[in-house]
């Protein structure tokens, strides 16, 4: 039900005029999807999003494709896509993704690190240090190639085995990886267990680090339905970027009931009313959540995408 | 899943210490059940939310059985968890239903108008003023008698036939309702379309006018995903009265869409997480949560309490 007028305009002089969306639903949303999409679906879907308005559609992902089989088209699907005008992060594991990806003109990679031990171990088969020491030549070489990279850090407000994460902890992994280049750094709260205090307290803990807040961004997940009063709490802090999933797809193979990201067009109905500029269509958006939910067999669990298309 | 320590408490200074939670389950949540619930079943329902430390339970309303079959047993049910040692307000629309809840014992009564007219029209079948004439001799009676008198307004943010609501217009009302002496004003977002910016302007309109933080209540509905950000918005302006329903249930009958509460248990999270004391055991709550899913034999649309009951 879509009601003229609404969501009203109220801006909060507090906070960023304008915030860019990273959204990572054709990666992140379907890499855990157990049928896999047709490589032609995918492509459609980037091509929607990408004319909804959003400006920053994370694609695919170049590891090895017995991880992750749903984004073993990476090859197949880049190069359908490439040509679009937004930016088109893809995941790069390792070198040899990085290889594949220059191979095929990616101009913004991503390398994946974690914030505990557990969980490097669970999603990579190695230290946290062992993964940044893989993690380093992949980001040298690409800002060598110009590539503009980001660094994801997963983890850093709980983790599945060891319940609550040090601040300290996930500081020290950040900086490393803001050290060795990336460009932007992705705080992931892969269990969806932050809290806006806890938010506040890391990205102050950043900058005191010497990690400035234009270069973080924030990827929360709504398992205890926390994702947006925590996007609220870092736009506050003056964070500008902010990652979800067009529909509310995705979570994370590895840490059990880590369903659901911030859907993207919950994400925008909350940024539309307090004025802040995105971009993004939301009746376009929320049109292709619907198309892509149809492809998948099942509703959206978006609540903005499930009340827009409520037939009256 | 339940993780030992989290959420991990980091606590916001410029936020309130304590918040009453205005636990809404047992009247708006099941007001809307097509199926009748067993008066045991409900009287059950609220004694175990008190026992989870809820403090104040709106148990029941006295409206005419006719308009809220799934109501009619308040007679019924009040006797039955009167003596619990919480606050048990129930829902008076007129002198008719508050001779029924004095006759019983009720200390906490609730009258409920409206912000616009359409929904006046639609809720209550009298225009705005007419509703609030039928309401001012109940308010005043109720205060002679010592009782404590809340009063609801509906769509304060928007309305499924009006679009936006200007903010004149509800603090127009608002202050009608507290000028003829309701102790509490509870600010409800019926059909969810909220935003932070908006809560923020509201609250301060309504100061402006003379209604003092103190008095204001705020409920809001998850239809679109915010009614956690907009609660946060409301902490952070001072208010420290929320209202939520156990498990996410209700909505509106006349309001399409309006689908889900905020879930208190979210809510408990958040205040958890913020260091906020609420006096609620949240693996008390869920636990009352999923039983009273089982008993209306779906599961609860909150999110915590779908990942909490997640086996493992």
């Amino acid at each position: 039900m879509s009601v003229s007028g609404l969501p009203m305009t109220v801006a909060d002089p507090g906070l960023p005029a304008r915030v860019r969306i990273h959204e990572v639903g054709p990666r992140d949303g379907l890499q855990n999807e157990k049928t896999v999409v047709p490589t032609d679906v995918k492509a459609e879907f980037v091509r929607r999003l990408a004319a909804a308005g959003l400006d920053t559609v994370e694609a695919t992902s170049f590891v090895h494709p017995k991880w992750v089989p749903q984004l073993a088209d990476a090859e197949d699907l880049f190069p359908r896509v490439k040509d679009l005008p937004v930016r088109l992060p893809v995941l790069v594991p390792n070198e040899r993704g990085l290889d594949r990806a220059l191979a095929l003109g990616a101009r913004h990679v991503a390398v994946f690190a974690s914030a505990t031990e557990s969980f490097a171990k669970a999603n990579l088969n190695r230290t946290v240090d062992e993964a940044l020491a893989m993690f380093e030549p992949v980001v040298v070489r690409a800002r060598d190639e110009g590539l503009d990279v980001r660094g994801y850090l997963s983890m850093c407000f709980g983790d599945p085995w060891e319940g609550a994460v040090p601040i300290e902890q996930v500081v020290r992994v950040t900086k490393a990886l803001a050290d060795m280049g990336c460009d932007e750094l992705s705080l992931g709260d892969t269990i969806g267990v932050a809290t806006p205090g806890h938010v506040q307290a890391l990205l102050q803990a950043l900058n005191d680090a010497g990690v400035p807040t234009g270069r973080l961004a924030v990827h929360f997940h709504d398992t205890y339905g926390q994702a947006l009063s925590n996007t609220l709490a870092a736009l506050r802090h003056g964070v500008t970027t902010v990652d979800a999933s067009a529909g509310g797809l995705g979570g994370c193979p590895y840490a059990k009931s880590a369903t659901g990201n911030l859907a993207t067009e919950d994400l925008v109905w909350m940024l539309q009313g307090l004025g802040i500029e995105t971009g993004v269509d939301l009746a376009a958006l929320t049109a292709t959540s619907g198309w892509m939910a149809e492809q998948l067999g099942r509703p959206s669990p978006s609540r903005t995408v499930r009340a827009l298309s409520h037939k009256e």
